[in-house]
C-alpha cells in the first residue's frame, strides 16, 4: 500500500475540529475507499485550546503560511475563512509547492478562485472546494465531473439556509420578515449583521462558482445581479400560495441568446417543482441539461458535520489521486461574462398593487399594461378588511390587486408601472417578483 | 495534449446512438473538461442499419467479443443489455486486456459486478456504471466518491419510474392498479410483461448495487426482500393522503443492529419528505449520513438522453484518468450479507381492515393488538357508501378501519392480524403497508 496522505489543517473551529474527528473515526473506511491511508500530521489555529481533540503526534505550525510550507504536508486544508490573507497566500504557497488544497471557503473561491486554479493547473495539484457551495450536497462534483456529457442550460437553487428559513416561517406562520429575522438571529440561523445573507450576497458568491462550472465562464461575483428578501411580505406569500406558487430566494444562472444571465432575487416557483418543496435551512440545486429532465440535489447547505463531510470527501479524492481541473475546464479557456442587464430579462412577473378604489382604476391599469404588450395569466383583486368593523370605510381604502403576467421584458413591466403611478390610481410602490418556471 | 481516448461502443440502440451523437456534439467541451479528446473508433451492433449516425471512419467490429479484443480501443462501452453473455464475456475480456469499461447494464452489474470489479482492480482498469441506477442522477458517483467522509446509515429511493408513474396516477385520478398499468403500457412506460417492474425486481437489482456502495457489502440481489405494488388500491392512497402520507415503491437499505437490511416494498412516506414529492416517472434517492441531515438526489431515472448523459460522463472520467474502485472499496474487503428476515423488521405499519359492523368488533381488534404490545398512532373508521342509495343496507356491510401503528415488529403485526382473523371480526385479507420515517 502507498504511504498515507499527510494532511495539514489550518483552522480548528467547528468544521476543522470535526474534520480531525472524522479522519480519525473513518480512518479504516477512508483507506479502503481511497486505497491509501489519510493522516493528520500538522495543524494550525489562532489558539492552542484543547477542543476535545487527540492531537498527540500532530505538529502545531506557527502560522497558516508555515503549514503551507511544511514539507511533511501533502494536502493543505484551509478552514479559516476570509476572502483574503492569510488564507489566500497560504493556499497559493501550498499549490505552488505542489501540494493539493482542500477548502470550504466560498468567499475566497469566488474572489481568487481563478488565480488559485491557475496555480493548481500549473503545478498539477488538486484544488477541491465541494464544501464551499451547499456543504455536503455534492453539487460541485456533479457539475465538475458528473455532467461532463451534458450541455447545461440553467442551474438554479436555494443556496442560503438563513433566507429559506425566514421565508418558510413567514409562509407557515404569516409573520413579517422582521419578526422572522429576529427569531432566526435568536436561534443562531442568522448573524447579528444579517445583510450578507438576507441581501443575497452569500447566494451570489455561491452562484458565481456554480455558473463557472456549468457554463465555462470566469467566476465573477460582480456579474451577478443581486436583490434580497427584505421587501417580501406575508401578503406576497399568501397570494403566491393562492396562485400555485411559493417564494424562494433563488440564485439563477441561465444561458440566454444574449449570454449567461446570473441573478439572485426572490422568485416565485411553481408549487409542484422540486425546489418549491425545500423548507427551512435546507438547500437545493436544480440543473437543467440539454434534452434531459431536471436533476435536483437537496440537502444540508451548512453546519459543521455536513461541511466536514464534504471536506473529508475532497481529501479522499486527493488520496485517490483524482486531480480534476478546479473549474472543470482549464482557467485559460474560461470565458468572461458581463453583468446581466436585468432591464432586458424576460420572464413572467408577479405584481402586487394597492389600487385606489374608484371607477376607472382597473381600466387604467389594464390599458397601461396593454400599451406595453403585457398579457396577463391571472388577476386577483383582494378585498381588504372583509368582515372588519370598519367595513363602512371600505369604499375609500385602497384594494390590493395581484397580477401574474405571461413572459414579457422587465423593461416593459417598469414602463407600465411608471405610467400607472403617474396616473395616480395606486398607492405606494408596486411589489414586483420574478417568476421562474420549471 | 495527450492522444484522444479511443472508444468502442457495443450496442447502437436508443442509448448507444445517443452516446455517439453526444460525443460528436460535445467533443470540444469533453476535451476541455477531461484534458483529452474522446473519439468513437469502433462500434458493433446486431444490424448495420443507418440510425442517422455519421459513422465514417468508424470500424464495425463483427461481434462484441471482437470489439473487446480490438487493440485500437482504449475504452469499451457496453450498451447491449442482458445479464449474461455476450455482454458479460466481452466486458471481462476488455477489462483483462487493460481496457476501461463503461456500462449502463444494471442486471449485469447486479449479477456479475463483483467478478468484473475484481478483474478491473487486478488490471488497473475502470469499471463505471453510473447509468445503471437512476440514469443521469449522479447517485453512483455520490456514493462511491462524494460521501467517502461519511458513514451511511440508510439509503433509500424511488428507483423504478414505471411503478412511480402508476402510483402517481392512481393517487391523482383514483384509478385502480390495473387501469393505470394498462395506460402505462399504452404510453410505453411499462413493458408488455410488466412483472420485472411492478413486482419490484428492477428496484431490487438497483438497490443491491446502491447497498454495496453505501455499506461495503457484496452485491447480492438474493439478499433483497421484494414485494411489488399490485396489491395497492385507491382506498390505500386516499387513506394515506388523509393521514399525511404518500405510498411509494421504495428500495431501502438500512444499517440495523442485526446487519444490513435490504428490502423493496410499497411504503408510506410522510407527505413532507423530499421523496414524497417525487411524481411520475421521476426517480429519487435519499442518503442518510451519520450526523448529517439527509441528502436527496432527484431526476430522470430512464430515457435515452438521460442514460446517454451518464454514459458519456463515465467515459469522460476514464479520459480524465480517474480510476475509482468499482464498488468504492476493493472487492475482497466487501462483506457478505444475508436476506433480511422481514419478520424481525421493526417500524410503523399502516393496516386496513374490513371490519364486520357489529358490537364488540372494535374491542376485539384493540385487544388483539394490545396483546402484541402494538400501540396505535391513529385509527380511522371510514363509512362506506355514505350517501349511497342503498344506505339502508349499511348496518350489515363491513366497515373499513385504518390503523397506523407506532414502531413494532412485523412478527407482532402478523400475530395480531392472525388472531383478528380467527376471531372472525373482519372480512377478507388485511392490507399491510410498512411506514418509512424520514
Amino acid at each position: 500500500m502507498v504511504a498515507p496522505l499527510k494532511v495539514g489543517i489550518a483552522g480548528l473551529g467547528t468544521v476543522g475540529a470535526e474534520v480531525v474527528r472524522l479522519i480519525e473515526q473513518q480512518g479504516a473506511a477512508l483507506a479502503a475507499r481511497s486505497g491509501r491511508g489519510v493522516r493528520v500530521v500538522a495543524v494550525t489555529a489562532r489558539s492552542k485550546k484543547k477542543r476535545g481533540l487527540d492531537l498527540r503526534g500532530v505538529d502545531w505550525a506557527e502560522s497558516p503560511q508555515a503549514l503551507a510550507e511544511d514539507s511533511n504536508v501533502d494536502c493543505f486544508v484551509e478552514l479559516m475563512g476570509g476572502a483574503d490573507d492569510p488564507a489566500f497566500s497560504a493556499i497559493e504557497t501550498a499549490l505552488k509547492a505542489g501540494k493539493s488544497v482542500v477548502t470550504a471557503n466560498k468567499a475566497l473561491i469566488a474572489k481568487h478562485g481563478l488565480r488559485l486554479a491557475k496555480a493548481a493547473e500549473q503545478h498539477g495539484s488538486a484544488l477541491n472546494y465541494e464544501a464551499a457551495v451547499g456543504a455536503a450536497i455534492p453539487v460541485i462534483k456533479t457539475l465538475r465531473e458528473g455532467l461532463s456529457g451534458t450541455s447545461v442550460n440553467r442551474v438554479y437553487g436555494i443556496l442560503n439556509g438563513t433566507c429559506n428559513y425566514i421565508l418558510t416561517r413567514m409562509e407557515h406562520e404569516g409573520l413579517s420578515f422582521e419578526e422572522c429575522l429576529k427569531d432566526a438571529q435568536r436561534l443562531g440561523y442568522a448573524e447579528a449583521n444579517p445583510s450578507f445573507d438576507v441581501d443575497g450576497h452569500d447566494t451570489a458568491q455561491k452562484l458565481a462558482i456554480l455558473a463557472s462550472l456549468a457554463f465555462g465562464t470566469k467566476v465573477a461575483q460582480t456579474a451577478v445581479y443581486v436583490e434580497g428578501i427584505s421587501s417580501i411580505t406575508p401578503e406576497d406569500l399568501r397570494a403566491a400560495e393562492e396562485l400555485g406558487y411559493r417564494v424562494k430566494l433563488l440564485g439563477v444562472a441561465v444561458r440566454t441568446a444574449k449570454g449567461i444571465e446570473q441573478r439572485v432575487h426572490p422568485t416565485m416557483v411553481p408549487k409542484s417543482s422540486s425546489i418549491a418543496q425545500v423548507m427551512g435551512v435546507t438547500n437545493a440545486v436544480t440543473i437543467d441539461g440539454e434534452g434531459i429532465p431536471p436533476i435536483t440535489l437537496v440537502g444540508p447547505g451548512a453546519g459543521g458535520a455536513a461541511t466536514a463531510s464534504a471536506v473529508v470527501a475532497d481529501i479522499a479524492d486527493v488520496a485517490r489521486g483524482i486531480r480534476a481541473t478546479p473549474f472543470g475546464r482549464p482557467v485559460d479557456s474560461l470565458r468572461a461574462t458581463t453583468k446581466a442587464p436585468m432591464e432586458r430579462h424576460e420572464g413572467g412577473y408577479y405584481i402586487r398593487l394597492l389600487a385606489r378604489d374608484h371607477a376607472g382604476t382597473a381600466a387604467t391599469i389594464a390599458t397601461r399594461l396593454a400599451e406595453q404588450k403585457i398579457s396577463l395569466e391571472s388577476i386577483v383583486q383582494r378585498h381588504r378588511n372583509d368582515g372588519d368593523v370598519n367595513g363602512s370605510a371600505k369604499k375609500a381604502s385602497p384594494v390590493p390587486v395581484i397580477l401574474i403576467t405571461y413572459a414579457t421584458s422587465e423593461d416593459a413591466v417598469h414602463r407600465a408601472l411608471k405610467a400607472v403611478q403617474r396616473d395616480r390610481v395606486i398607492s405606494g410602490r408596486p411589489q414586483v417578483i420574478r417568476i421562474e418556471k420549471n
